[in-house]
Formats: C-alpha cells, structure tokens, sequence
C-alpha cells in the first residue's frame, strides 16, 4: 500500500558482535533489515509473540551465553512460534585490551561468567594472580575498557574489533577450540520453508503418562517409519516434579512421507505434540534413510490400500 | 437376460453331514443355492479361481478333517481370493451302526484316520479289541455300513442320521467334548462385507529378509496402533529350508482406523503383504480397543497435519 | 547288574517303511536297538511317558503323515518330555504295483488320504480315470496289494521295495520334488545333547494375558539378546478359545549365553514357560548371531556388575 | 594413627549462603567436617579427584546458578566418580539493602546475570526504571552492598541474611515461586549407599552407532526388565557434532534384580556405560514396579534354568 514499506526487524541478544549476532549475520533477509539488540531470550521471544519483530534469533544448544533451557521451555509454552532456520557460530575467544597494554600490565580481567568459565585454563596459565569483574555480557566486558579502567583487560568474541578500537593480546583462549553454539531463528511465519533434502524437524512431545515404557512407546513411532532422531532432551513440564516432555530434533522435512507419518503416530499417542518447524539444517548435511522408508514406498502403500477398499483387483 | 438366473454354487468338503457341512448351512445367501461337493480343499478353491462356484467353504483351524495348513498355503498362493465370513463348528462324533446292531456286536468300526485319531481313548476303553478299516471321509465311513458288511459300526458326525438311515451307539465319543473347527468362507468377491464393529481381518505377510528382529519390527506396526492380533502362524514360503511367511488374524475391520493404518505400515515393511478379507467374527464378539486407538483419533491427527502442512494457526 | 542288558525301544509311526522310520534310521543309538511300531503319535509319546521306550521319533512340521499339530499340543501338556535330535526326511512317493502290472492296467490305486493329496496331480494326468480306496498308512496301501486285489496299484514312499517284493511304475510321483518333513527324537532324559554351534532350542510359551502388545514384548526378550527364531506358531491352549500358546524354535544352545539369558527373560515374563530341549541341528548350519551377543560379552558385563557390587575401581 | 583425624573437607559452589551451600547442609556428614568455597563446579570435581575433598556438593538439574550440562560432562569424562546422594533445594529469592534504605531509594541492582534473568518480573513490574550490575555470585552481589554504594539493593538467596547484616525489601521475588534445583554429592568412594527402597541409579550410556533406532533398542534394555527412567538427556559427546550420549536416572537400586539385570543388558549393547552410583531419592517416594519385576521373579527364574542345566526335573 505504502511506497516503501518499512524494513522487518529482527531481535537478537546483543549488543552487536556477540555470537548471537554472528549467527544473525548468516541470514540472507536479514541483510538490511532492523536489528533490535536484546537483552536475554525472553524479551526476544516476546518481541515475535507480539510481532514487532519478524524473527528472532535464539541460541538452543550448547551456548556459553545461556538461554538454551529457556529457550526450549519458551519453544514449549508459547504458542505460535516456529523455527525457519539453523545456524552454527565457533564459539571462541580472545584477550582485548586498550591500545598500549602489554599481558604482564594485566591485574584483573573484565568477563562475562559463563565465558570466563570457559576460558579458565588459559586465564589460570597465562595470568595465575589475575582478579575478575564479571559483566553483563561478553560485549560490554570488552566496552567497558573504553570507558573505565577498572579492568585492564576483558574477554570477548573474536569479531568484538570490528565494533571497538581495541587490541588482541591473545586468541582462541577458550578452553575447547572446537566448540559450536546452534542457534535457530524462530519467527510467527506459519508457511513452511520448502523441502531441501537436507531438513530438520523439531518437535515438543508430552508422554501420556509415566507409565514405564512410555518413551519407548514413543519413539517406536519413529522407527516404524525410519525416521532418525538427531536431538532428544527431556525437560520438566513444571507443573509438577516427575512430570516430562521430549525436545526433539528429527533428520527430514514435514513433508517428507515418513515425517508426516510418524508426526500422524505421534499425535496420536501424545495428548500435546507442539510442531516447532521443518527448516534446512545448518550443516545443509542431506538426510540418509532406508529405501524402504522413501515418499514412493508410502504413495505406493497408499495406493495399494486405496484399491482395497474400493474392491479392486491387486495389481500384480 | 434370462428371466431366471442360475442359482448360485457354493463348494464344500463333502458329502452332505461333514462338518464342513455343517459349517455351509451358517451361510443364509447358501440356502437355495446349488451345492457342490468336492474331495479336497484344492478343488473347492479351484472351483471359486475358475468361477464354477461363487463361494468355497474351508477349515482353517483346528480341523478334525485335515486341510489347514492347505487352506493357508492356497490362500497364500492363488491370486485373487477373499475370505467373506467365518463359521465354527462344534467338532463332535457319534458311533453308528445298521439297526439292529448292538455296541456288543462290534468288532470292527469304519472311520476316517484323523475322526478315528480324535475317538481313540473312547474306542479303546469301550471296545478294546476291534479292528479299524479306515474310509475316506466321516461321511463315507457310515455310509459304507449300508453298502458293505466288512465293518459293524463307523465313527461320523452326529448329523449323520439326517443323511443316512443308522442307529446310534453312542454319543459325544470325541476325546475332546469342546473341539471346535473354525471354517472360512472363501470367494472372488472383492467388495468388503460391511464393518459391523466385531470383524477380523485376515493378512499375510512375508518378512522382508531373515535378519533377526524381523518378526518383532513386523508387530510394532500393530502395537503402534493397538491393533490386537487373534492368531499368528508361521508357514513356510516353500522355496526353500527356512524362509517363511505369517498367516495374520487381526482384530477389526479395514474400514477401522487403526487397521487401515497398520496394513500401510505393513505394507511398507513387507515385500509381499496379501490382504485375505475383513468379514464379521463367527463368535460376534465385538472388537475392544484402548480409546487412543478409536476412529476420531486418527482423523483428529490427520486433521492436525493437514492444518500444518496449510500452514495454518493451530487449534487451541 | 545283568550280564547283558535288554536293548533300548525306540518307537516309530509304523510299520517299516514309513518316513517316521526313516528318520529313525538316521539315529545312531537306535542301530541295534527295538524298533516299536505304533499306530500314532499319541501312542509313541505314551510309550516315552511309560518309560516303555526311551525314544519317539514325531513328525513335527510339514509332515504328510499327520500328527504335526498333535505333537505340538502333546509335547505342551505332557509333563516331562524332551526333544532330543531333529531330523530331516525327502518326502517323495513311489507308485508301486504287484510284478507284471503296467501303468495301463491301474484302475485302481490304494492310497492315505494324505498322500493322495499330495500325489493328486500325478494321479489325474497319468491315470485321468482311476478310482482311489482309502488306506490306514502309506505301508500298508502297498502291503495290501500282495494280499487283496481291490487295487493295482498303490502310492507308498520310496524305500517301501525294501521291506516289500512290489515293482515300481512311477518314481517321484509327489506334486512338490522338494517336500520335506522334519521330525524330532523325543525322550524323558533330563541331560542335555552338548552344544555343537549348530544347534536349536524347543520351547513353548503362554502369554500372561491377551492384552495387545502381550506378543511384541515377548519377542523383545529374543530381541534384546540377538536370538533368532526359526519357528513359531500360535496354538490353542483349548480351555477357551481365543487362549494361544507359542511354540518357538529358537537358533542356538541354552549353553549359549544369549540363549539361557533369553529363557531367563522369558520365564520372568510368562506365566508357563516349557523347555523342550536344545539339540543338533539336522541340517548342521552353524548359527550366526552378531559379534555383540558371544558368549564373551555376556561374560564382561557380569564380571562388570559383579565390580560394581563389590565396589571394585573399573577397569580402563 | 593420630589420636584424632582430620575432619573429611567437602567442596561446594560458595560462599556460605549459595543454594549450593543450602544443599549441603542436608547431608547429615558434613556436619562438623570442613567447608570448602569454590568457584566453580570445575573445581569441585577436581578436589574430588585429587582427594583434597572427601565429597562435592554440584547442582544438576534445573540450576539457577548454572553448571548442569558441565555437571553432566564432567560424569562423563572423569573417571572414578560416583554420586552417592540427591538434595532438593527450593530456589527463591529476596531482594536486600542496607539497614534504613526503602524500595523507593532503588536505582541500581547488583545480581548474578542469571538471578537476575530469574526475577526479572518482579524488577520490572517493582522498579520500573532500575539499572543492573552484574555480580559474580547470588552471595557476591548482597555482599558487596556493604563494601561499595554502586547498587543500593541486591538479589540475594533468602538464607543470606544469616551470613550478612542486611535488611530484606522484598521476599519471594522469583518469577517461578517453585522451582526447584536438584543437587547430587559427587564422591570416590565405591562403595554403594544401602538400598532404600527409594533409590535412583545414574547412568551414562552411549550408542553402539548412529543408526536409526540405537536409542530404542537401549530403552527396550530397561522395559524388558520393568525398569522406569525418571530423567533422559542427550548430550553431545564433543569429539565429533552429532554423536551423542545418554545422562540415565533409573528408579531403583543397583542392588534392585531388575536393575541389575537392566545394567547387564546396557553393558552388552553399549560400547560405553559409565556407572555413576545408586542412592537415596531425595524425595524418599519409594520406587513402583510390578510384581513381575519383582527380585524373587529373578530368582524363580534363575533356580529354574540351573534345573535345567543341572537335568533336574521340572517342579510342578
């Protein structure tokens, strides 16, 4: 209607360059958009629930930011959110400080303390006497260099020098060079992204009962079909101690034969089955399955039952 | 064209008093039609294959008059047969003889090897020292005694005196009292009978390879949908040592649900799945199922994912 | 005590000649030994039960002979039996007549019923117009023709020419070359035949109750500890219908380890659990199973346990 | 030796008044032992490990304080651990100031980041316009209010004003009234806590494989045997994105048949179970199982395969 519509927004946990906002760099329509730094994941949720944000961007595995509880549970009891993507962000750090300042100048260090923790070994070897002042973030650790000098040097993201004129003392200083946060873009989109071959599923599922042998129940619907599971976590419902529901990662799209038929299963069996999203997976790894579990095998079946219950002859 | 059809034929196990019958005159569409006699269950398939007879009646389990494993194996192998209905028929025997004739005057008893199997311990402890000519049905045993004087008395169905001017000796001589033999009706039709709520489908179904845990991945299909089954039988396919087939009682209708759901499963998982009929229970003995197996559980699923594939706002 | 011992009895579904015999040729021990001929399965068991023979071979499945079903239901309600050895026998049939009578001349052929079925399509193309007379065994239809003259010809087993001065007119005149029936050796004796690695094992099993999945959970038993079945069949229990009880071969020893654990699931689960036996295999084929199920494995994880009982550090 | 031994050190995350510190309070042994704060839950392992510490108290489930998936990878991967008790520690919070400050006097609120993000609800709605520092503990942040005038009030565990001369301005002020954090004590000892008969066992388990279905033929080692899982979670086992292991509580005792039993079956299927201990519930819910999970159901069953490998006759 307008000449110009105004640019989508997208929430993230900011401010910018932390790992959140690399992983937001890797979407294509974020290009250009508004990007609304945030403050934890809840207030991210909030801004799609409410819709003034298109997307947001949210870490869901193996965050050293945290927020990957929260985020499942959030996935769990907030209705109308779906994940449109996957995204994967090295998660590694380096030592910054103010132009100028040497290793051996360092006292204390600024740090956020889930990131401190997990630099732990290099600060304890590099710098055995250092003292701590945690921060509200892995970004403002670094920014408060600038504006206080409480702290003579801070950890943060390697990309924190695109965003603050400061030096690197050291690199990769986490204590796991290989460690990768997922992160997954959750919008109110109910259209699903088209079926690529290399898909995820995620799904919420409650157990009927504690009944023992429920899960298995459960996940039987899964290999009945072939459908592999690549995530699952249990996580308390809250309501009460004792009571469960199933975070699920499945390999395949909604619209694959076997997925739709096992998500039918499990419908079925689950008195709440939340459907999170079928969305390209980040590793864009094609999914292997079994031919007897390909689309044909299930058009087939189908076609087969279709001639039975209208009496016609088998076809040899 | 005609003004007056042909009355329809129905083949049996005979002659007229065998228990297969007896297990005919259950069929109301038989009254009125041409009765046709055979010798073996192969012929009165053979009679439904060429169309000579629009219904075969046969044993299928527990018979006292051989032809189970047979009934199976044709069902198994003749293309184009269903099982339209169920029967069950007391399996009981009675000792006759010419009149006049007392159980003193016995010395050798005619009968049919597996009815004189059945009688055994009755023969033995009431005459303990006759000889036994064996004929080649129930029917013809006592019938012979009218023709021949080789044997004093016969072992044969106690509907016998229906067919045959004889005097009984005694009655109940089975071993068994409560033996009962199931019967199948068995046609071309491809029309379902109607779902009357107390139905069995039959099945067949070949495992896709020897791999163990075949069999277990083959039940899953009905335990993931509550589908109970009545009977399992494993026959061999016959091709070679080792390789079988399952003869499948389930209960319910293809038209319930869960039973259509099943066979797709089956179908999928099996190279060679033959679907043998749903007909109403001889016993009427309506289906019982766990309520998250009922008919609207499975169109409120499919409702489900019809709505996310539409990418439409879930239902609350 | 005695200086020489009376040998062992051994009974057999008579007279010579019969498949039961020649299977019984095929028992080492029985070399030497009396050779009871008995008229049916019931009897053979009775003779075991008496202690009058220490030997029955019973035809147990495919057999032409009749008495499959019998042995299975005698075998679960007689206390005390064990089957001992398994035995394979080419099931083939002859068509025997007295010396100087030609194909040309047969009017009439003798024959069990059984047989006759299953030489039929013989029978109706060589001799398209012949009449059948009933006989009590396949032995006996051809000993019949040196003392009656009601039939030419008669249908008998392969070996008959050597217990009967009778010429040959038709050799493998059966409809199915390959057929085969296997048989077993059942005795009282508690000890147990030694593993060979090529071996099964008898059982028969009840389901606590008929609830759905009753089935899938005791084949779960075989499936968590890599046990293939060769065998299984449902069978009446016969108090009420609609009671089964399984009979299950299973591929292995219960001196293997995987095998004694699954008994022992299997007796936790069942409220009647028969142990038939564990013997060679006739065809001798060494049992596969997965290199996770050895008896090795088995081993580890107890030695395993018994380290955590007792408080043991782990091994590395 | 000496005439009075030092007493056992226990570590925990501190200071005194951490919800940690809470949990350990419950432990009966570690009254009068010595305390020992530390930073981390990194660094109460390692205490354990180099013996310094007889136990460490570690949150593992539903933490405010954070350290539950580090909780569960350092089971993981250290070896000779065990857990040998559970503790509940209601998770509530305060807010505090110094003596004479009114709620109308906060502008500034010191709290760990992730209190903080706990009780956000309440600082909203209470202190609209507040600023946030963050603290390096729950215990930090109320400490440092008697030492610096940055923050005017605190978020604080109800317990600290038994640790520090505060006043409370607000009590419950939590977003979740009640959550619950669940804590184990982690040890070297081997030896196993008697069984209660309210016990939990902890287990790791990784798949054999990433072949569709792994997972369900492990959970199908505990249903065979009746055994329930109150907790399952994947996490990744690190060398390699994708491959995962299995953090297990099952209800019941290592000394529990049925566990026991379970154990073994894991064992065998599993390229790796870690055993981390069997122990009172904190709960004290005493554990249910059927009857036929029962201990004497595997002991009639053992008795009864030694009979039959003894050749003992069968026991009516």
């Amino acid at each position: 209607m307008s000449e110009t519509a105004a640019p989508p927004t997208y929430s993230y946990l900011g401010p910018a360059g932390t790992f959140t906002w690399e992983a937001l760099r890797q979407v294509p329509d974020a290009e250009g958009a508004t990007w609304r730094s945030v403050s934890n994941a809840g207030e991210a949720f909030a801004d799609v629930v409410t819709g003034r944000s298109v997307g947001a961007m949210i870490a869901i595995e193996n965050s050293v930011e945290g927020g990957v509880s929260a985020t499942q549970d959030a996935l769990a009891t907030v209705p109308g959110l779906r994940i449109v993507g996957e995204y994967l962000v090295p998660v590694n750090f380096v030592l910054v400080a103010r132009h100028g300042t040497t290793i051996e100048d360092v006292r204390t260090v600024s740090a956020h303390p889930v990131a401190y923790a997990q630099c732990r070994r290099f600060l304890e070897s590099a710098l055995p006497s250092h003292g701590h002042i945690p921060a509200a973030s892995n970004v403002a650790a670094a920014a408060g260099l600038l504006t206080s000098e409480l702290a003579e040097a801070a950890v943060a993201p390697p990309s924190i020098t695109e965003h603050h004129d400061l030096a690197v003392l050291a690199e990769s200083i986490g204590d796991n060079p290989n460690a990768v946060t997922r992160f997954v873009l959750v919008s109110r989109t109910l259209g699903l992204p088209p079926k690529t071959g290399a898909d995820k599923t995620s799904i919420i599922v409650e157990l009927p009962d504690d009944a023992p042998g429920r899960l298995l129940e459960m996940l039987e619907q899964f290999a009945t079909r072939g459908v592999n599971m690549s995530l699952i976590e249990s996580r308390p419902i809250g309501d009460e101690l004792g009571r469960y529901r199933f975070v699920i990662d499945l390999d395949g799209h909604v619209h694959d034969e076997r997925v739709a038929d096992a998500l039918l299963g499990l419908r079925r069996f689950s008195p709440n089955v939340m459907f999170l999203g079928s969305y390209p997976r980040a590793d864009k790894r094609p999914v292997e399955f079994v031919p007897q579990y390909s689309d044909d095998v299930f058009t087939d079946a189908r076609d087969w039952l279709r001639g039975i219950l209208a009496g016609e002859p088998p076809v040899a």
